[in-house]
């Protein structure tokens, strides 16, 4: 239902079309010249480093590269990172640029997670019909912590591997049992589709998929100029072992 | 200069004021019911992840403390994060709560480093300004990344030990060669001022600081919550090395 496709509709991983992705700098079947074209979702009490971590690696990533990066929301309003249910909590508004009815096509969707998710309000619901009408379109999704629930009740991650916050494992996992859910992952990579743990987690699955798409050495280069002590490892996952989710 | 003082101007640390810094739910002498006032400093180009690794621990820590959060610039228009200089670079933009001219009392002052803080435009020039003019009623000052250089072009780390981006090393000491910079530390310690190295060591230190007026435990519960390998080692810091800062 995911497979990657080319541009033009050829498939991925075919001799013609060898690469996995079409990155126009690197795909000289398709060379297109334009931006890879990023997606990423907003919603109220959306977490904020679950977006702005895998969003600085995008942006420092944007220096070198050529992508674009869209803000989608139910409406063009500031969204805000507080939680909707939580009187007392801060948070800061953050502009989309598009609503969820003018997105522009997207090669990749980043879903980020947070209390908001819990929410059965519009601008979630909304964000999840996005997700289902959207995601054979796309040739990667990537969901953080708790933004892989919303995936998964687009029902988009059944019968797929898939991870997600591991404070928060026992709620979000009951919302979609058919997803074959995976308690000791930092990201798990099924198909074109990378779901990762909780929060911090994103800046380790988004540098993870950099270096799957445009090589070990860009992806290096911007986890030192973050000075984040990026680990390789997809199995190391220490909140596992203290959530009790993982030795079984 | 900047020595801690309380509310009502008596000296923390003295044994009528234990505190290290009156928070109100652990001040009995104070006992003011209002929340601890904590200011980010945005100007364009500000990097992502600088502001918004502290502020999610910030915001988790709403949760369960009594704190405000003030996001102050220039003007009230929103800020992004694209580089000013960067034609092709990605950006997201931020809306602030005040401005520099309207900012509320605050008690701490975080600001965050980036691309922009290179620049000598107006916004810029208003932030040093109001770190300048603002710094003595603080009772903590925390830097990140190359926010410590608009610390230091406001002259208020003189004589002080302090660190920054390890990347950005020559460049961001050389413009105030009076500041003890302290080239191999994760974050450093001076009196009420903290300051960090580069990015993602803005949520170490930001954790630091909230073991410190909040508790060990206050600071692992977040760090757990937000899946983030805090490293409680202040002198831990790979980077320097990477860049050759380290050892002398």
């Amino acid at each position: 239902m995911l497979a990657p496709r080319a541009l033009n509709g050829d498939t991925f991983g075919s001799p013609r079309h060898p690469l996995t992705v079409c990155i126009p700098p690197k795909c000289s079947y398709c060379s297109e010249d334009r931006p890879l074209r990023i997606g990423v979702v907003l919603f109220p009490g959306f977490q904020a480093l679950d977006a702005f971590g895998p969003l600085d690696v995008l942006n420092i990533l944007s220096w070198s590269h050529n992508i674009s990066i869209s803000l989608l929301s139910l409406t063009l309003d500031p969204v805000s990172t507080k939680p909707p249910r939580k009187a007392t909590a801060t948070g800061q508004s953050i502009l989309p640029t598009h609503t969820f009815a003018s997105a522009p096509p997207l090669d990749v969707l980043l879903i980020p997670g947070g209390l908001g998710t819990r929410s059965l309000a519009a601008p979630v619901e909304h964000a999840i019909s996005f997700i289902r009408s959207n995601h054979v379109h796309l040739k990667y999704l990537i969901t953080i912590c708790t933004g892989t629930s919303l995936a998964a009740r687009a029902g988009i991650l059944d019968g797929k591997r898939a991870t997600t916050n591991k404070m928060a494992w026992a709620e979000t996992t009951a919302l979609r049992p058919q997803v074959e859910w995976v308690p000791h992952a930092r990201w798990v990579v099924d198909g074109n589709i990378w779901t990762s743990s909780g929060v911090s987690a994103g800046i380790d699955v988004t540098l993870a998929w950099v270096e799957e798409v445009f090589g070990a050495n860009v992806a290096e280069e911007i986890a030192r100029g973050m000075e984040y002590e990026w680990r390789h490892d997809p199995t190391h996952d220490p909140f596992a072992e203290h959530w009790g989710l993982w030795p079984l």
